[in-house]
């Protein structure tokens, strides 16, 4: 079975896979206006950092398109999620791009949110060429959160490697974390690796140090959303201390970083603004109440993970073994 | 607001809470069969380690009540939930006053399953007076799963020390992890704080880790199912993570945990038996899919904490710091 693409230009409007909709259905919004694709990006219709990165890039072309006034689409879409940087780090190209006329040059910004697209699909599909050199033999991975070729413009990142990893015949198994409070895991990593034909389990995010305990886990794979330039990892909520239980197990724990999440102007982890989801994420399900009605939750959609606890970053130009402030700053980064 | 009691022998049947139905209904259902009792304790109608190790003996009075073969029924029983220990401690008793006359006294039995139930009032008061002393003043305590006072006959354990605590000034706030699959900490833990006015917050599973990297937790208080004779304890998936995330944090983890939960001849962790649930408790939510159609999941009730990551065990007869077998060894156990 094919995938669906997460998005697809036009040239006229933005078909954006709505991913709230999977696995159970395909729905594709017709988005004509950027408030509608900062709408998209903040409701997490579209989420997965490099997805949301080129999407944004489209969002400023119809604004564009539309005579719109450019610096507030570009600040409204900046605005919708803080943590992800691939965010900020496509729309500051489509601001240099529209900038550096003097008048805004629509053709312009197509080819650039186009490029933008282009190199998300090259960049993922290197780095999955990269990390599947992690891969031990016949392995078990882990995964959190959902990393798939529909959270980018081309093949995913962390799962991309489990799904190359499984058709060379290197993963044998994949153990996903449900990836509370929006079950990322169970409802799409668990349908992408069905589609794709590869083996998997789905777990609560409490479990996976009882299936470390046993022995039942090679190596942990998960994406991230901003590598500050230390080398700590803002990802999914439950990332950290999913790494704690790898390194307890001395299980292998790598991070799939394209270069546009890696930012070396955020000093630290503790640099990076986490974002708070509503409360309701947690108390509700579906619209239905789980909890008496007053309970009060407390909803981060992000965690930090410090760099030492990181056997290796993988980007498109290769394994960051340990990351640090200088194996960082020696990447050629365009942040 | 007052609790409502867990179950009550009425003299001729068991009126028993279903806790499925909390937060939200306060449902008691008339039991007046063993099998309704075994059947209640393993769709966790009851739940809690105290509470069904006490239905379970009132089981064995309805059993015998009736004129059932009684090792039939305790063998039953038995087999409905395999890894609390409580469950076999409360049959094993039933079964030698049963044996003890070579003919079933009703009357005898009765009186044992009340004492049993006034044990555990008892002994749950007793570890919550033990337990108020580990906690520090105007202490934040992150809790994981549900050990109130509908989980036991009495007080509860972990959470009636935080709800003690709380009363007597030393509990500022309690977070609850929502405690995947079933979501006990959102649905229980939060609804009986909630009652007894401790102010408290849910929060994903995997949020903890981050929680007290930025030093928002105290102290972590849980319940158990089984401690082994080394001091390993079997409690609600999610515990372990949780332990190591505390551990990473230099918080100090402690375990609530009566006598009747401690069995010395579990010689470890590994020695325990860890029920794994329907796949259905994870891909389904009340009945509908979370995942796509044919999605496999893994669903183990329980992981062990080894006992190196414990500071200390609470029970009633007071805090065992640092568990080992020795110490484990010189409490004046009945298992």
């Amino acid at each position: 079975m094919t995938l669906p693409r997460s998005l697809r230009w036009t040239g006229d409007h933005l078909d954006l896979l709505d991913q709230r909709c999977l696995p159970h259905t395909v729905v594709y919004r017709q988005l004509t206006h950027w408030r509608e694709v900062s709408d998209a990006i903040r409701s997490m219709a579209v989420r997965g950092a490099p997805a949301i990165g080129v999407a944004a890039a489209w969002g400023v072309v119809l604004a564009a398109k539309a005579g719109n006034d450019l610096d507030q689409a570009i600040e409204g879409l900046r605005a919708s999620r803080p943590t992800a940087v691939n965010l900020s780090w496509a729309l500051n190209r489509m601001q240099s791009s529209a900038k550096s006329n003097g008048w805004v040059d629509v053709h312009q910004l197509e080819r650039l949110a186009s490029a933008i697209e282009a190199e998300d699909r090259a960049l993922t599909q290197a780095l999955v060429n990269h990390g599947i050199g992690v891969l031990p033999e016949d392995c078990r991975v882990l995964h959190h959160c959902h990393t798939g070729a529909v959270a980018t413009a081309g093949v995913g990142t962390a799962l991309g490697v489990i799904v190359a990893g499984h058709q060379r015949g290197i993963v044998k198994h994949a153990w996903l974390d449900e990836t509370r409070p929006r079950l990322q895991g169970a409802a799409l990593s668990a349908w992408e690796l069905g589609c794709c034909g590869v083996p998997s389990t789905v777990i609560v995010d409490g479990a996976s140090g009882l299936l470390m305990r046993r022995g039942q886990v090679d190596v942990v794979l998960v994406g991230c959303d901003r590598v500050a330039g230390n080398g700590d990892v803002a990802n999914k909520i439950g990332t950290y201390n999913l790494a704690l239980a790898a390194r307890a197990h001395g299980v292998p724990f790598y991070v799939c970083a394209p270069s546009s999440s890696i930012d070396i102007t955020t000093v630290d982890g503790d640099a990076i603004t986490i974002e708070e989801r509503p409360e309701d994420e947690i108390t509700h399900f579906r619209g239905e109440p789980v909890c008496a009605s007053g309970v009060r939750a407390w909803n981060p959609a992000f965690d930090i993970t410090p760099a030492h606890l990181i056997t290796g970053l993988i980007t498109e130009f290769g394994v960051i073994r340990s990351p640090s402030r200088e194996s960082i700053a020696s990447l050629p980064l365009a942040n």
